[in-house]
């Protein structure tokens, strides 16, 4: 795959809270966005991987907070597989301010594969959702 | 139907912005919360409902802001059912301190019935849906 | 001012509810994005606007949903000064489905202007936050 | 400390997403209601805490998801103060199904203590900040 430009997110007003800065919550799902904007970019997008029957349920997430990001801050977040064996997968997330490139946060996630019954499924060698994760393990994919 | 409690609910942390006051699309969320605690409580809970088929889709909402909601600060509020054919469906909020009963908020939506396939669907006289805004309908329902 | 860009935005996974479609309370946030969207491409940023010692609360706000967003939808956005005078402002809103550019939602708020003491105050003649809204009174500002 | 009755939450239409489960960012906001839910048990509510001049900030959150909640389930959560030296603390949280007592989730978070100013500050001891939390270090403070 080529290389891919990092996701890019600027912080709502709705996502402030009281102390003046983005909520935490709402890291985790910035991590959510950065997973779908990467499959998007690997030519692969997740209602793609839908329709042929792939959720791929959070089954753990974690974050570390180190600069709280502002509102109107722009931030870029990279994520990397950095495990994948087509039952379970884990991926790791830098959100950077876009600006100075300095260190907002950390995170992580793991995740398994269900089929649209909610099955546990293995993604087999051979298949695209097999591919799109494996072809870039352990990888930098960015520009 | 027996008068019931209004619904009641505390400002959580993160529903605030960097204003300092709850975010004004929270009050959107608590109008949907009133409606399925009125559901509950009028003895037909939103699941069954959904079991039985029927869906409730907002068609409009709209929120008039008086005095803003702080963190912490306990709301009630209160619902009524101002029209109900079958077909469509109004429904009136007032989001009021409950500490000094001083109105916070107004709000309205409107909504029509929808089957689990989202085609439209009158609710007929005679069934649970139709009867449990019916009997309500233009009534103060509450303690 | 010259014509801009219309606010454009993908709705997140997390921004669905179980119905399948994007839950009717983000479409009040988006209009918020597209208020601080056209400050941003006005040249007058919010934040900015906040150091000059004025905020913009919501007075009301309304939504009618014609159509529903799914998930991976790219919406645009386009807001129209509808009433200024300093004092109050008055805005609409279409949310556009971006490749049919079908019309998804229409919406509405109103605002008024206050200190950072939260205390009401006019936009005088002459000032940025003046001309920023004046000037687009009643225009279509797109491209 | 008298024991106090674990947090309770009936999960809201709008937290779930399209898989039809509740969305994975939301158990994160769940378990700052239950830390300011325990304040208040605790005879020290969270505004009270903010007004002697205390911030908490999240450094670190995570969380284990094992069953998914679904729409209008009742999870009751508990928290525990595992680690508070006055500097830091971590807390973690059992998010339990209310009828069935099965476990869905576990979590963590570590916080710093901050003074308005945004300045790292220790809760010292003999403060209320110190005893609220040191009172309870490592016990099970539910009924």
């Amino acid at each position: 795959m080529d290389k891919i430009k990092p996701y890019e997110r600027t912080a709502y007003y709705y996502e402030t809270d009281q102390m003046g800065i983005v909520h935490h919550s709402n890291y985790i799902r910035w991590m959510e966005e950065t997973r779908i904007d990467f499959l998007e970019k690997a030519g692969y997008p997740y209602d793609e991987m839908e329709k042929d029957g792939f959720l791929i349920p959070v089954l753990s997430v974690s974050c570390k907070y180190r600069v709280s990001v502002k509102f109107n801050e722009t931030v870029i977040i990279k994520a990397k597989i950095d495990e994948f064996n087509g039952f379970k997968m884990k991926i790791s997330y830098e959100i950077i301010n876009k600006e100075s490139g300095e260190l907002r946060a950390t995170g992580e996630s793991t995740h398994c594969f269900l089929t649209k019954e909610l099955k546990p499924v293995r993604a087999a060698k051979g298949t695209r959702v097999f591919d799109v994760f494996n072809n870039v393990l352990g990888q930098d994919i960015y520009e």
